[in-house]
């Protein structure tokens, strides 16, 4: 360690007290690594400050050092932007306090360190739904799900992080902060610095509370699984559920005949849902604030006249809590199961609505092209455009020989995407697998105005550098 | 005219043609005063491009000459944000294509001169609902729209212009143009530009298209008006239908006693509602996307139990289109017919929805106790907690006297939303009108970071230059 480096670890451990700051191997490894082991970082040092002022004091003894900060809630991320390379790692899970619980407000104001989990009990002990749900829940933090704008699959009606948020408080690259906990629903007093800070993965500023939207929490739930000819079919009886269910419509989730197939085979007591095997799956949950809502009946007259006019060819409605839970789960082991059938080359993409059958058929097409035994596994939020387009090697081929090909299906997959005026990035964020490839797709003077704001909110590149945007210089 | 004007002005007129470029004083007379007549500008010329690249050379001749340009829309605003100080008036009004309309992806790609009341007809002709909804809808445009951030009725249930919007297309200072016009529900590919340029009231680039949201029409309706003992009660009633009606509830608005009563002084065939008078109404509309879904039972159920319990002292419900229209006629045609009650000194601002009734009672007594015979009319986005807190004059006062104590009563009721940790402006924005108050009560971390954000993106400060901020140094 340099003697720079020395003088900033014992300044922050003067401020912070000796057991904020962690610098032995053992107690920083957990930090040092990324959740699905692609990449390893080194840091000079863990520190876990307890409060927001504590935040801004690493902040500005970093600042006047120059030394990077790398922020990390839950450490779940799929795109490696928690990894750190040097540096200090800024640990916010001892920021976890709910600061206030407004009912006649429906918000909830819960600080960085908070796991998401802990805010779904909190807000449904007080009747209300705080709608956020992903795989991580139990362990992922909503200062992560901010830096990263989380999705998950209850976007379709109640949105992604950014729409559940209605203030944030944040730390600045320079240790100053912006006090912007505000629980308002209009607010037009000058630029949008909240949206700023979400979806940058810690490279502006270091989010470290929120105020959130609370929901009345859904009385009535009624879920069904179908089976239809073709994704083509699957986005028909989307645009009737969404037409003729409204708001009702909380879900619509996707599973090829793939995924289903390594699910059953899988995942021990999972049940075929429906006779027969289709080419395309539908998860459909409908949901009503008032328990009489007649949800039921509802989705039976709307599928019974998709089944009549060919869109749906089998559907399986939920009689009870527990069946619906049997059907979702057969959704949500999706990604765990695929671990299971060797390598898996993943894209996280979105296209409008209106081409994401058609982005299916022709991005499996390519694929099938470029290496016929290549297994398709398309699934997940249709209802938002947003597929995780995987593709699970050949049976009895290497896994690192699969592998080899990510770069060539990456390109076959995101030009199609790109094509379609779609995301390369639907929900996980850019960190450090996709930055290169940002590059690539994202228009031209995007690029240079991320570049203009990396540069007046970081003058000196100290937050999370490297990630998102390579360089902050302009091109 | 100087030189460098004029040859500005030749310049423009050689690339866009003479019928572009307005310089008789009779025909830039409209664009030069503001709708309520508070200011008076002045411009070298008002140009008026045909597309986003004629808006792009007009933005490279600005940014080559060093001269100031301010955009116009319908010049509908009402803080004075499109008023010229010298420079170029850019309407956008011949920008009025609708580029696309997506039935699948519930979407409308419309060019920023587009006059909402024409997106709402198109939408409605393809099935579908635009829902912002405003006074001004007959003459505001699409680009006013994005560029204040509009607000209005339907927020409560659809979101401002900022939620309504996908995708937006930016010529910037330098008259680089910035295609994002994306239709995804779902792109983590970097920073929220888009976010950053909406709201921005023109100070941060010139948006010219957008992708907007559609939403399913709703075919069920059904509207009620109903008198409660004070905004205590309203706001207990409030709770009640979000918690009971979900998605169902759409407008909550919210009239006084003095409000109801000079409306059916004033307005022509205006009728009284209910019986007798009450101290605070709400006018409450539930949709629904299914024609026979029972609205007007469920909300009778809702009242009938709020009546029992003392939250409501009466209600009317709609029993026709017809009656639903003249009900909403009431809310309204209030701002108009205040003006028919002499001066008026007018708020626009949001606190917390669980403290909108303390802020009414709480600023109306403040505001009486420093000139007992004023005219409290607080009324409007009930649900949203965004108040329009005018003041009438007192009978026989004379106007200009009244109106001295502007900035008296500005500072007691911001002082009061302030202190309820609220907006001063809810959904008009800061324009000229709220530049200096804003100084007074937004965070100064919060001002630095958007003088940060506005050299960043126009360095040489000739975008609609003194508004919103009015100097763009650090402080």
């Amino acid at each position: 360690m340099t003697a720079q480096n020395t003088a900033l670890v014992e300044a922050l451990t003067a401020r912070l007290g000796e057991g904020s700051v962690l610098t032995l191997g053992s107690d920083i490894e957990g930090y040092l690594v990324e959740t699905r082991g692609l990449y390893r970082g080194e840091a000079l040092a863990v520190v876990r400050p307890r409060d927001r002022d504590e935040v801004a004091v690493v902040l500005q003894e970093c600042a006047r050092a120059g030394v990077p900060v790398v922020p990390q809630g839950g450490n779940t991320g799929l795109v490696g932007g928690g990894v750190p390379s040097g540096g200090i790692v800024l640990s916010l899970a001892r920021l976890d306090r709910i600061r206030d619980l407004d009912p006649v407000n429906a918000t909830i104001t819960v600080e960085a360190g908070c796991i998401l989990k802990a805010v779904q009990d909190a807000a449904s002990a007080a009747g209300y739904l705080f709608p956020l749900s992903l795989a991580s829940e139990g362990s992922c933090r909503i200062g992560g799900n901010l830096a990263t704008n989380a999705g998950g699959t209850a976007v379709l009606r109640y949105g992604n992080m950014r729409e559940l948020t209605l203030g944030l408080e944040v730390v600045l690259a320079d240790g100053r902060i912006w006090d912007g906990l505000k629980g308002l629903r209009k607010d037009n007093t000058g630029y949008d610095l909240k949206n700023l800070f979400i979806g940058s993965e810690g490279t502006l500023g270091i989010i470290t509370a929120a105020v959130l939207k609370l929901f009345p929490e859904p009385k009535a739930r009624v879920t069904a699984f179908v089976g239809c000819a073709s994704a083509h079919a699957a986005l028909q009886l989307f645009g009737r559920l969404r037409e003729q269910a409204g708001d009702h419509l909380t879900a619509f989730e996707y599973m090829p005949d793939f995924g289903l197939e390594i699910v059953l085979k899988h995942r021990p007591g999972a049940v075929r849902p429906l006779a027969e095997r289709h080419a395309a799956y539908g998860l459909i949950e409908l949901t009503a604030p008032q328990q009489d809502t007649d949800l039921q009946g509802q989705l039976e007259a709307i599928l019974g006249t998709a089944l009549e006019d060919g869109l749906v060819q089998d559907a399986a409605i939920s009689a009870s809590d527990a069946q619906s839970q049997g059907l979702w789960a057969l959704r949500e082991s999706l990604s765990e199961v695929q671990r299971l059938e060797g390598g898996s080359i993943k894209h996280d993409v979105a296209v409008p609505v209106s081409r994401v059958a058609e982005f299916i058929e022709t991005a499996a097409r390519a694929c099938e092209a470029q290496m016929p035994d290549v297994r398709v596994c398309a699934f997940g939020h249709f209802g938002d455009g947003n597929i995780h387009f995987n593709l699970s090697q050949p049976v009895g081929m290497d896994k690192a020989a699969f592998l080899a090909h990510w770069e060539r299906f990456n390109r076959i997959v995101h030009d199609i995407v790109h094509g379609m005026n779609g995301s390369i990035s639907a929900e996980h964020g850019i960190g450090l697998i996709k930055r290169d490839e940002l590059v690539l797709y994202k228009d031209p003077v995007a690029l240079d105005l991320m570049r203009s704001l990396k540069r007046a909110l970081d003058p000196q590149n100290i937050l999370n550098p490297g990630k998102v945007v390579a360089s902050v210089l302009p091109q």
